[in-house]
């Protein structure tokens, strides 16, 4: 069976954004909603409403890109240390709901999925993404196909580990000195925050260092040097082509984050793969999860492994 | 074209092994040399003079594992830490010299896939090994595939990042706080002198551990928690169902490592794949990597890459 339009949504810790997606990853239309606070019957309620929104009869199954591990074999929830979706068995609940195919992805993945067909990985076979955002996501494509693993769970890069004992990870990862908790939007807060106190962001950070603040523009070196050391370890394990910086912050701060680590990875990659390498910006921005969820539907339907579970 | 009998070659820091080997990973025959100490020459040499006393009219192809990353676009060695290999047309070279294919993997890479195929990794479809000997190397197999990048040279598991800004990294490579300065032979060598000074090696410290020596089990439990962090690091980009432990020291050692480095894992690691994924000593022992070669070089045969280059 060959699915004609699917719906792909994207659930971030801030916000949810669902589109209906052609199999050449175009969006017909799609609907943007704040994530709501609080627990995973609120959050459920909600993309239940933004899904119901989009539905017609032409929908052939619904992708979902999530913010936590994903054990494939009972499509269930793992570590989700962002939203309040650990442990739950959300392809059921959303299948039953939908009466349609639910594919569940991890957002990242899904983001690397998008990137490696239509954005900035086109033409690859071997390539990664880090996407920057509350935490840090990952994925990874490896000789032309998505990195899974075993469970489905594969391709967490902000949980490499960069610095021995370093500080507690984020959310409820028990994990110390991943890149999640060094270089993600949240660790751009933190820095913010030491310089200037109050409620500055991350974002406060990028627009300082536009303007040419030497704090701003040390703290964001900083973090894009830790950034490429991960990169580096990537390299010498991946040995890939290309390599994206996506996600909401990673895509503001990319022009100041991108030379950093690039210097840094060529001190941590070996040879040939370090020259070989490319690092650039994700292509396409806020969209990349929702396309990228929609494009594993289409991959799920047309491969027959997709049902209504 | 289908070979019956391979040679295999495990290109060692300290001895250079090579056998007859069958399609089923047995080995015919094999022999052993010390590693020449010095020039890419006396190398080049010593490797000549052992697989000539192997070959006979029934050899199809010579499979090598190299101590280095290679480019298999050229058959060149990258970076090789702990051999005078580094940026060799070794491929050429040794093709020319036997008038036979010639395919080269890194040494750890065939390590991995013996294990795979006959080893502790039997049956699995995701598995990774790390094998620790003077320095640390890596290999890993994804979805049934082993794991070799877009010129040939991933799998560097030792040289994963672990310590941010930590200690040089060994030989020639460029990084800080490196597994393989950690974790490595040379690492445990390190701690038996820092403990006893003199001429004590890293096999001494596995001897005073396993008669109880409260100094060395804290040294080797330290190397071990600092296995499992990395270990960590991989389940959560790979999500394996297995991680072995082999090498020269890695299995003296296995013992004394890898409860210690269980239990980081489980601490650096994210559900599911943290609980799915199995810590276990490698099988093959010091045939590992010739029995990889040879496998790697029916592969090659078989599927019609490998040629006289």
């Amino acid at each position: 069976m060959k699915a004609e339009r699917v719906i792909g949504v994207d659930v971030g810790g801030t916000k949810l954004l669902a589109g209906v997606v052609r199999p050449d990853g175009t969006v017909e239309r799609s609907e943007l909603e704040p994530t709501p606070e609080g627990s995973s019957e609120a959050l459920l309620a909600a993309l239940a409403a933004l899904v119901g929104r989009l539905l017609d009869g032409g929908i052939g199954a619904l992708g979902f890109g999530i913010p936590a591990t994903i054990d494939q074999r009972t499509g269930t929830t793992g570590t989700a240390p962002n939203t309040p979706l650990s442990n739950l068995p959300l392809r059921d609940l959303l299948s039953e709901r939908f009466g349609l195919p639910v594919v569940l992805e991890n957002d990242a993945n899904a983001a690397c999925i998008a990137e490696w067909k239509i954005g900035a990985g086109r033409g690859t076979s071997h390539m990664a993404i880090f996407t920057l955002g509350t935490g840090v996501g990952g994925g990874v494509i490896v000789d032309g196909r998505p990195l899974r693993g075993a469970l489905g769970a594969a391709g967490e890069l902000g949980h490499l580990v960069v610095q021995l004992d370093g500080p507690p990870c984020q959310g409820n990862c028990t994990g110390h000195g991943h890149l999640e908790s060094l270089a993600s939007g949240l660790a751009a807060e933190r820095a913010a925050r030491e310089l200037w106190g109050g409620r500055a962001t991350g974002y406060d950070l990028v627009e300082r260092a536009k303007a040419a603040d030497a704090a701003a523009l040390a703290a964001l070196a900083e973090i894009g040097r830790i950034l490429g050391i991960a990169m580096g370890s990537l390299v010498n394990v991946f040995n890939p082509e290309l390599i994206a910086v996506g996600g909401g912050f990673g895509t503001a701060a990319a022009e100041l984050l991108l030379q950093p680590a690039r210097e840094a990875l060529r001190r941590e990659a070996l040879a040939p793969g370090r020259d070989f390498v490319r690092v650039v910006a994700a292509e396409l921005g806020s969209e990349a999860g929702m396309v990228g969820a929609g494009l594993v539907a289409f991959e799920a339907v047309d491969s027959g492994r997709a049902g209504i579970h």
